[in-house]
């Protein structure tokens, strides 16, 4: 061994290398075989709950440590129940249709060549992710049923709950007869060891962040295979002048109330102004009583006394707490405009019962979730009847939206003939 | 003004801006506008032709100054009857169906919330090619009718033909009463305004480079936003030991001669040893008198006396020439396996009547499109139905094959409710 360097660098390495030979052997295995896996992994899970609290409460121990504040503390304590809710999932995910060789299209051409559009796995997946050691279980249920092969990196404060996760997937995995390497997880805290792995993008076809903003950045950034990721969720509930008033309180307190934490939760009101003076006040009420605290332009303070003068600042923020940015806006084009220049595409909603108001809203708003009276919280894989997923994407390439099975895979085209040649 | 470079960035960053700007008023316009730009543009070209004819000697004079190839000005070159075609060529994309606001799915959850899946434009396209003027118009077409606002790059030597193509476009836009930015030029031959747009992310989605292996790494490298692109089509055909004989060298010379310089041109012959004696010696004669030069393995030597030996460096090539390289191979396996390792993922072909051979084939090969008894040829969007194209993606992200028009959108989730919340 010629340096700690040297043997970070091959270390990563023969993770990227064995994970890609795992996804060529995974690729081509039948459904029923990962099932099996996943149902397997499920009851191991269940069997083996003493190691697993043995293994987490090594990291509870180690988290003052890491100044982990009380709620994070929290997210990464397991106990039985919340095993069980993971077991739980995968078996959810064993029930979901096979994404893999599914047909996807079809076209029979003049020729007699029939052309099939079916889908593939994309490979190689590096999910880094930060915190809750159950994202640990989900990603790589989902990674081997769409035949991905998955390198996990999960925080430093999760790293004893984490390998021991990995070893009961993993041990898993070869009682099945699948490649153990098609779940890896990488055993060094060394913060270098992710940008090493970011470069391999002959071995490792998609990267997914999952943490906060500074994290998602920095993969993005550094990554030389293409990244799935969501920077922020900073959500509209816009108000039409042809608002069921009700109906927007009741959407708007649930968008920012209901978990105010999560990248579906509403920042940032917008009203139109001529129903301003009958729903700002209501609306001021109820959110100070679910003690939200109110930013907002002058002509929201003039029918909110409470709220404080907003900057742009809180109109671009993704609060992920109890704050809500307020604007009064002249007509459905500012509103447009407003969420154009300060939201982040993630998911907005519009109030009315004006038809040509929803479709315009609808069509002209670019955000991965556009809802029609109903909440933001709905853009969630679960909610739009997708299944579980690994995340929310807000970019365009190359999934949007709730990222399950579906959109952890590719496609090919499959052509059959029996002797087509090419004229011209 | 301040320099040069200042100015080159101001242009470059002004090009992309008023892309953005165009990009956000052609998502929303009606199918029908786009389609009557695409038939007045149709029009004007063939009214214009004497303009554009006159552009066109322009750069086939100044040919000489970039030592073009003859077969380089011949590409180059116009006349009406290649801007009939142009124009032929817009008026196909008139017809085919609008994907934006197109329905892909659709569910109505239990809560009565209805999650519709809908096209949508990517936004801006920056399009990096070489040579034929044909293209300007081509991509132009494709972008605008799919919504997305273009920015061309074409090669400093068709220049003053693309100025003229792109005013007739822009002046067609303009006409309809859609923005002239949604199709831009860049007006300087600067080589550096392609690295500076590269790195314009904020304004622009998608980067499509089209040309030689080293433009599109090139482009791959300094690109900050995604890049759709394939570097090489290393195609394979692969003749099994159960292969009617016949049907493989028809197939087998059209894949290698019918037009050896396209992407989607045989590369390399792959020969089950228990056929062997009796294909390699019948194709050997007939690839010499289709004057293909070959390079084969030790078997395949034995059988085709005039083969020189192939190397590693062979095996990997894309020779777009008449070359081809052999390799004589133990079974399937190890087809799949030589494929894996020397292969672009473009497209391949198995001749077999072997259900079970052409199956693991299919699944095992993890290329863009394999071919089942048929020629490498039809990897094509005309050619697999699928209407006109940009290019044809190796990439898995986020479009794999023939890129057209759906290629060219993403996707939004729309869901209409009557006053939905969340409950957990």
């Amino acid at each position: 061994m010629k340096s700690l360097h040297m043997d970070l660098t091959s270390y990563c390495e023969q993770l990227a290398r064995n994970a890609k030979a795992a996804s060529r052997r995974l690729a081509i295995v039948n459904g029923d075989r990962k099932n099996r896996w996943l149902l397997a992994a499920a009851q191991a899970l269940e069997t083996r709950t003493p190691e697993i609290l043995a293994a987490n409460a090594q990291d509870i121990a180690r988290a003052p440590e890491f100044q982990l504040s009380a709620a994070m503390v929290d997210r990464l304590r397991l106990d039985p129940e919340r095993i069980r809710g993971m077991a739980q999932g995968l078996r959810e995910i064993a029930a979901l249709p096979d994404p893999i060789g599914n047909v996807l299209g079809s076209n029979v051409r003049p020729n007699g060549l029939k052309v099939l559009k079916v889908g593939v796995p994309l490979g190689v997946i590096f999910f880094i992710y930060e915190s809750r050691p159950n994202v640990t279980v989900d990603a790589a249920g989902l990674c081997v049923k769409s035949g991905n092969a998955i390198i996990l990196r999960g925080g430093k404060e999760a790293i004893h709950s984490n390998q021991k996760l990995h070893q009961i997937l993993a041990d898993g995995l070869e009682a099945v007869d699948l490649p153990r390497d098609a779940v890896q997880l990488v055993s060094t805290t060394d913060r270098d060891a992710v940008g090493k792995l970011l470069h391999l993008n002959q071995w490792i076809d998609l990267a997914i962040p999952r943490g906060g903003e500074s994290l998602i950045r920095r993969v993005a950034q550094d990554a030389r295979m293409p990244v799935l990721k969501h920077y922020l969720g900073n959500c509209h509930v816009y108000v039409d002048r042809a608002a069921d008033l009700d109906m927007a309180l009741a959407i708007l307190i649930n968008a920012k109330c209901q978990r105010p934490g999560v990248c579906n939760a509403a920042e940032s009101l917008l009203v139109h102004r001529e129903i301003a003076s009958a729903f700002l006040p209501r609306a001021g009420v109820a959110l100070v009583e679910h003690k939200v605290e109110l930013r907002g332009c002058p002509r929201t303070r003039e029918q909110i006394p409470q709220a404080k003068a907003a900057t742009d600042a809180d109109y671009a923020a993704e609060f992920a707490d109890l704050i809500l940015s307020i604007k009064v806006v002249d007509n459905l084009d500012e509103a447009i405009e407003h969420i154009a220049t300060f939201g982040s595409q993630h998911t907005e909603a519009i109030i009315t019962n004006d038809l040509s108001a929803a479709q315009k809203f609808t069509t002209a708003v670019d955000s991965a979730a556009v809802m029609v009276n109903a909440s933001t919280r709905f853009n969630d894989g679960f909610e739009f009847g997708l299944g579980a997923e690994i995340g929310i994407s807000t970019d365009k390439f190359h999934a949007r939206g709730p990222c399950g099975l579906q959109e952890l895979c590719s496609y090919k085209y499959i052509a059959i003939g029996d002797g087509q040649i090419r004229g011209a």
